[in-house]
């Protein structure tokens, strides 16, 4: 932690700043310069960091040094982690994940047929959601448990493993029955009972990014989740908000070598939410997998026209099978595999 | 709904997209431009909302007419709403209501002790958080139940209403009985459990602005709990997020009158969330009066330097005293009162 | 300057780093901690902010710990300067002033007589683009030349002092012999020739924010006009760019106070850039005068259906001559006057 | 043009919009629902794009139906256009170029060096500020002509195309002298001025979009550059300015895409301002090409930590020559060569 004392501070007000360390067991270090006396503190900075330094008299601004996030960092694990998911697909590796399906999960036939595609075309995991986080209330709200007996069959049926949202806390133990990594979307990135309740089993979750979160307000999230005790966490981008309108979102290609170096943690993207539009989505796939991802999930319906949610952004089956073939090319480009 | 046609469209694709909505007992109206065709379709727009318009062939662009709010607009209820906490004090009228008190509830002699000074200063509600949304889980968490107690408890004893925060749906029943308005944060804006559980009671809500929600995206929240059938629901416009670094987030002040505009519910700012600076909040207060709004929200505390959280952004008694006495004096130039 | 080491930092890469601030004159202070060590240098930073450290072997991050401007700050001025005009009118006393008029001078007859009107509500200093900087090569790009002998003969006639936008560098002699005051438009707050030819004259220059611009951008680009020896400098507030589309942009109302801290120079704000809507104007500009700004500058035009620019955002006069009426209560109750 | 009229609107309202369209020489299309009444105008649509209609009484919302660019559009040119540059690099086809480059132009030597050095690794055009835009007028400024003269000599010399930036409009004639292609930087995308004068050139233009520049708003640009003949226009993104503060820019590679979809010119990526960061240069410049770019922008310097500017973002040409052989191999995996 790093204090900047401004310039018409006196000597009392910087002895008071250092007093209050020191209780703490930090140690400071004071330089002063011509314009300013900078105070450097020593020790541990989480003590230091729940006091609110900023309204000492006499400080201008407060430094952070280190990141909070520890057991998510890359500091804290060198080696990229990997995530296992039913004991057999691993998320992290040189291999990438193609997790695709439709939006929602709308009948047991639909879902059947488009599993048996995009399981032919490439994918492994079977998107799916059956309880929807919609803007408004009278929209589609998802088929809730019956969404989730689908997916589980469907699953097994096709050897797909399954992903599907959870959005209540109250949820988590259900849906632990029905699938076999919990999502949690943007909308619920900052909703931190949820957190906790998924953090405290030891199913993979896929936790997407906010609209407006930080890269670091994301691992501060995932951070929740591993302090819980579940380090089976892939972190995902979706798309920011911004002010450009051609698009649903902006997706933030950065975030990817971003996170990869700041984190051990597989990171997925979203080309579906983040453009929100299906013919943009094969570009953004194809540059997410170029920078380095590890996996992508993809929306796919075999009728978007028909789609209950988010058909817009929907590939059919055979545009996404084409795309798959395309993303194994540009995977070996740079050294992975599909 | 309006729908433009791309200038390649076929006739086929026309009429296919003029079938579907009048299968869904809609009337098309086409107009043929020289460089576009305008298909408008008459009816109820709801059930068209939920097709995916976008993806049919030969569909560039389709605008919704209606706003996908109801019951929160202006167009429902004319007048603006009055919403009564506790059978006594009324929001949205002619005086303005202030709520003002600790981030976090911290000790019951702390809670009590600054309670005087607000309630004396003129505030009629006392905030104080319980559980406590924080961005870490290293930082603290509120202190639950025992919070709840020292609110209920304090605000009896010095007459103030009482408002706190309600983060898991779980949490509703309990709180409901220490407090008397649920405060939705801004991190739950979205969180549809906790909105439709906050809806199935009667009591006043106070719904936040999340940190990248449009006007548009608070009111259909709003709308989640107007549609279970609570209508005791205040907006508050806290700040949102940009990329202004100076202040912690960008009070969006244009949102008081455009809030105003487009619906009966009653407006409430939080300069403290809003600038994240106690020095600015005294000005940011005195602009929300000025723009029309129904209340403010403003974080106080005994001593800054040792609170638990914000203490960047929280008043002590004595400021917070002077302001009101501003507040009173800006309220009375726009034929308001405090 | 502070450096923050990276843990792995080698001594040779930290004494690379002192060696090579020593060598332009500053002093190194270096505190150990048990997981980062940073470097505090003493001196000039100015002379350091040159050199990329960030890219030296071994760091992890760089700190500025003065602010990179000079001349516009509160340190180098405590005393709030007043820009006069003509050697008449004074901005930054107590005394707000209103800038008003067409968004775009359209005709000598149009511009006489809402310049009346105006006058007569309260305002002193007139407002109307001879060059228009619009987003399409079709829109109406302004007078020119005529426009700006209207705006002197208008302005002589009715005893206003006149504003006019000057965008291109080449225009600055032209228009410096036509209008009082030089407007340097949103778009071209970091079209640094524009900003320095400016400088040069003694003329006052009024500096909108840029639509992405920090506070810290705007501050650094009126820099560049007092660095070439103009202090006559107002700072205009007329809304970023945000994700909220409710409104045209979102005006920045906490600028108003971190200007006034940060800075010496008035600061104004423009409500009807700043909303785009003419229905919000009266709102903001009651907020703006709360907040503390030091005048605005509001569009009005007699018959805005007919208007060639910015129709939308114009108050007619009769709606301008209330508001303004009711400013003067606003300013009164936070202790200033119009 | 379609407008939608409020619920409250009389028939004399409506007819005074159908009045005013019509003598505009438009025709209109009433159709009256339930709850709004909608107009569409047929006709050309520029007439009536002048016209403030948000202002007429009964109005509600106004929404253009084309797009306000021409020239520039997919429309007006089915086929993505060929930039040639002096007659023998062409941007637009199969293969990709590559500019590179440092940030500013330093001295002879380094220059002469550097080129020599991309050029071996397979660039073929060089970047090198001579007119620097600086945030603060404190930073180095740039060699001016004498940099220009590098600039050519090094050019002809390495048998190199040379780009650099111009930002002043007086600065057009001279820089013709001595660059093949002139680059506008993102803080002068909306200099009209100087877009007006390149386009009276018949030069190449690489024109960067601007920090809060909606895809419209660069196209727009482009088309005043169009409109004035000059039809050698490139696009390039290089970052919008978002909350993201882990990189100096949030680089939208959805725009490849949409630009490509929207507009027949090339699309250039710069992820060396986009990222801010030379670490996530690589990543980034491999999404970009296997988004479907037509080119990258690069910033090689031979000694980042003496660099005069943008050292930070800057590879060294070890970096830059391993970069170019892995984009070779994306290249190829989209159908593309470098």
């Amino acid at each position: 932690m790093i204090v900047i004392v401004k310039p018409e501070a006196t000597e009392k007000q910087i002895a008071h700043i250092v007093e209050k360390a020191e209780k703490l067991g930090l140690k400071a270090h004071i330089s002063r310069g011509v314009e300013r006396t900078i105070i450097g503190f020593i020790g541990p900075e989480d003590v230091l960091r729940v006091i609110p330094l900023e309204v000492f008299p006499g400080v201008e601004r407060v430094i952070p040094v280190l990141s909070p996030y520890k057991l998510v960092s890359r500091e804290f694990r060198r080696e990229g982690s990997i995530v296992k998911i039913r004991n057999r697909l691993e998320v992290g590796g040189k291999k990438l994940i193609i997790m695709a399906g439709p939006c929602s999960v709308e009948s047991l036939d639909s879902l059947l047929s488009v599993a048996k595609k995009i399981k032919a075309a490439g994918a492994t995991v079977l998107r799916g959601g059956a309880f929807k986080p919609r803007t408004s209330p009278y929209d589609f709200q998802g088929l809730g448990e019956e969404g989730l007996k689908y997916m589980k069959q469907v699953g097994k049926e096709c050897d797909l493993a399954t992903v599907s949202e959870v959005m209540d806390p109250r949820d988590v133990e259900l849906m632990d029955r029905y699938v076999d990594i919990f999502q949690i979307g943007a909308r619920n990135m900052q909703n931190f009972s949820l957190l906790k309740e998924v953090g405290m089993t030891q199913k993979p979750v896929l936790l997407k990014r906010g609209l407006s979160a930080t890269i670091n307000d994301l691992l501060m999230s995932a951070e929740y989740i591993l302090a819980k005790g579940n380090f089976n966490v892939m972190l995902c981008e979706r798309g920011i908000r911004t002010f450009e309108t051609a698009t649903r979102n902006t997706l933030d290609i950065n975030a990817v070598p971003v996170v990869k170096q700041k984190s051990h943690l597989p990171m997925i993207v979203d080309p579906s939410h983040g453009t929100g539009r299906w013919g943009l989505v094969g570009s953004i796939a194809k540059a997410a997998v170029a920078a380095g991802c590890d996996g992508l999930m993809i929306e796919v319906h075999e009728n978007p026209e028909e789609a209950f949610s988010d058909g817009a952004q929907s590939l059919v089956p055979e545009n996404f099978s084409e795309l798959v073939g395309q993303l194994k090319k540009v995977a070996l480009a740079v050294e992975r595999e599909i």
